[in-house]
């Protein structure tokens, strides 16, 4: 198996990668990318990733990036791991939750800390910021109410890459201002996360 | 083969899906959702989508949302249509492009239409409108320069469902107030999609 060479920052969504490596048991090498240095801007980073944001995955074809095509890949690279659906429809579910956890959900809380992305004047950034509580808890009751059933997984009975950037998404809720103890089955599913030696290593 | 239905809204990336299923001369029905009388907030149609939104598409199986997840859905429904890649490394290299236009470009433009989903003050909507244009003439001069090469179409040789995905967003460029013509690839794209028999019947 060649290695694969995860670019991350830790609490980015690049952390949803590193658990699906994990589960993968894949042979995986971290470079850790400092944004308190700014290095997703240097010219070393931004030749690996011209974008300037984590993750990047190198694998032996070539460089990934975004987070819903690295975890498509790690799953469909090590299919003996089982972490996604492998029918038309099956995987095309993975892939809405995926697109709106970032489209919507992830997008939602980056008005919090990026919010000078969409607009440069300080009362519109502190306008954006006020709002984000509000728009973290409509998506987060649209997670509980419509995706959640009764499995214990985000696909019902199996364990996905999934479940994996939904831990890591509503890991953001609380520095986002918003109790994640109002959505019983967000809190179960990540306590049930917490107990899985793969997201420990990830998140050791 | 059992009929689609996507409802969709004109010039919505809803388009995108539209253009695949003519591509993959998938037999499907059409259902229009009227943006204008706020049809998409109907319980109605909550029922079909609950965050509102187009596209949605009916399958046998159950209903899909999120842009990438449709055209996904429909390319590997489709097989023999060869609307994408195969193997891993090839399909996690059309769900980045996707997810880079669902996450970050469609993104860019939905703070002129959509900015009320951000913010509530009127100053901080204006000045998120403000910085539409800037921003979509930076994510498409990244798509100019990293993502379109030689080839005729977004992942080469290979005409996908990314493609007709990209003639969508492009569409809007003008009504944000970037001169599509100032990005010759992508300008070629938009004439070589338009030439196309299914784009014009999507657009019909």
């Amino acid at each position: 198996m060649t290695t694969l060479t995860l670019y991350y920052t830790p609490g980015t969504c690049a952390q949803a990668v590193r658990i699906a490596l994990e589960e993968a048991q894949a042979a995986h090498q971290l470079v850790r990318v400092d944004f308190a240095a700014a290095q997703q801007r240097t010219p070393e980073y931004l030749a690996v990733n011209p974008k300037g944001r984590v993750p990047a995955l190198i694998t032996p074809q070539g460089t990934l990036t975004e987070t819903p095509a690295l975890l498509a890949y790690v799953a469909q690279s090590f299919p003996a791991a089982q972490l996604a659906p492998t029918d038309a429809y099956g995987l095309a579910r993975l892939q809405e939750f995926h697109s709106y956890l970032a489209s919507t959900v992830h997008i939602a809380h980056a008005h919090r800390p990026r919010a000078s992305r969409w607009a440069d004047e300080p009362d519109a950034i502190a306008a954006m910021q006020r709002k984000v509580a509000q728009n973290m808890t409509e998506c987060f009751h649209l997670i509980e109410t419509h995706y959640l059933g009764d499995g214990p997984w985000v696909m019902g009975e199996q364990y996905t890459v999934a479940d994996g950037y939904l831990f890591t998404i509503a890991g953001w809720l609380k520095s986002d201002g918003v109790d994640v103890q109002q959505f019983p089955k967000v809190h179960a599913h990540t306590q049930r996360m917490l107990q899985r030696s793969a997201v420990q290593r990830a998140l050791a």
